[in-house]
């Protein structure tokens, strides 16, 4: 029997990778993920075999990795940024768990997009933030758009994942109005694309014009508190330090 | 005139720190932070000056890295976690342009405590989470609790930092009386200290008995949401993917 390991990659290239994630593709013998993942990875790791898989099929790619794992392979299983953070991970778990087998999972982290997106930015998520996914695949809009209420009235910073696609291009218009019902509508709100990948770009707007930006699957917006404020191109949410 | 890197180191050891980070140690002539975080990685940048400083004084440490910045040397400010997250860029940034420098400060992020406990635990942050600190230091607890409340109502899952120091010790039994007003007695409660770190440890508790758990300031809490269950040790907060 072979192990699993959950890896998160870290938002871009082997860059962002920790070495422990790096060495887990080391003792694997296979690797499995979304096709645009693993093709920052390839060219780095020669001689591994890489399962490519489409963007969707998650629970039939974890399936194969069980199955492949069964046969006696280690196999990588790779999610892009943080594994636990709407990656692979949890998913993984629950198709060993129903097979009842009792094969090895070891999950290890990466640095999620949040994060990397604010070290572009600056520093917009020093203090208390919530992190929500605007995917209606499998939450309905109701709880997402609860949730965006509840983490607006409670001035978090708000971190919204999966913000647009071809089949929900509204949410993030209809998430965006919610909070401006709370916050001033100069609020700073970073918009981050591709981060540490090629294409990589970083605007910082504000609640009330965010929308004129290019918004779609690739992206992560992170809207600011009542305290986050703009200085020299950089987006800040203090902690409350006295300088 | 220097650099300033503000890196986030992981939550353990090398092993947890991406490549961008550790180079940035290696360009770096001097590296500045809190001395227990530098005690895992002194033995291997040999040759670097270190200069370690107690857990509080941020700022202090923030101007002494300007100012040997400004004296030429490429200086490293660690965090641990992530740098970007109750870490040193907000501050860092802000001494920056109190001074009028127009010194170069890049961000390097780092894999946050709460990423890193959810993959000892299995998978508990797989779904919409808030991240909250209970530090009073610079917050006031009506600001604290307040969000504590609204992050249970979204039936988010809350990930505690700082949950406890010598001087707010109640701090984390109120938390888990406001929860409790919202969320099942039997809710799981992952309870990780020092992860990644000598001594790391780990309990899988219920929200109704997770008091019974040491509690310290090395320590992350992460309360489930109305979904997260327990099965065969793992802490799983479902995305909701038919099996
Ligand atoms: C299915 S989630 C995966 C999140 C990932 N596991 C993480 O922790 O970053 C996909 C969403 O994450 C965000 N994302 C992931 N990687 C990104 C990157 N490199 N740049 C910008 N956003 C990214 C986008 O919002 C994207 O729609
Ligand atoms: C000032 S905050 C720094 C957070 C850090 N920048 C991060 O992103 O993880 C300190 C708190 O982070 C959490 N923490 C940081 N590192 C940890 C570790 N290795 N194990 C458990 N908790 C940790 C604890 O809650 C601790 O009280």
């Amino acid at each position: 029997m072979g192990k699993i390991f959950v890896i998160g990659m870290g938002p871009g290239g082997l860059k962002d990778m920790s070495p422990r994630a790096r060495k887990a593709i080391e003792v694997a013998d296979l690797v499995v993920g979304y096709s645009a993942y693993l093709d920052l990875l390839q060219e780095h790791f020669l001689g591994k075999q890489f399962i490519k898989s489409g963007m969707t099929r998650e629970v039939e790619r974890c399936k194969l990795v069980l199955e492949k794992a069964l046969e006696g392979h280690n196999v990588a299983l790779v999610s892009s940024g943080d594994s636990g953070i709407y990656g692979m991970a949890g998913i993984m778990l629950e198709v060993v768990n129903k097979s009842g087998s009792n094969i090895d999972v070891e999950v290890i982290p990466g640095i999620t997009a949040a994060s990397a997106a604010a070290a572009v930015l600056g520093a917009p998520i020093m203090h208390d933030f919530a992190v929500i996914s605007l995917s209606d695949l499998m939450t309905p809009w109701e709880l997402i758009s609860k949730r965006i209420e509840y983490a607006a009235q409670g001035d978090f910073v708000i971190c919204l994942y999966n913000p647009k696609s071809k089949n929900r291009s509204g949410y993030i218009n209809i998430a965006r109005d919610i909070v401006m019902k709370y916050r001033d509508a100069n609020t700073p709100v970073g918009i981050v694309k591709n981060v540490g990948r090629t294409g990589q770009t970083s605007v910082i707007a504000t609640l009330e014009n965010m929308l004129n930006n290019e918004i779609d699957m690739f992206t992560v917006v992170l809207i600011g508190n009542s305290q986050t404020y703009i200085e020299k191109g950089k987006m800040i949410t203090p902690r409350g330090y006295r300088l």
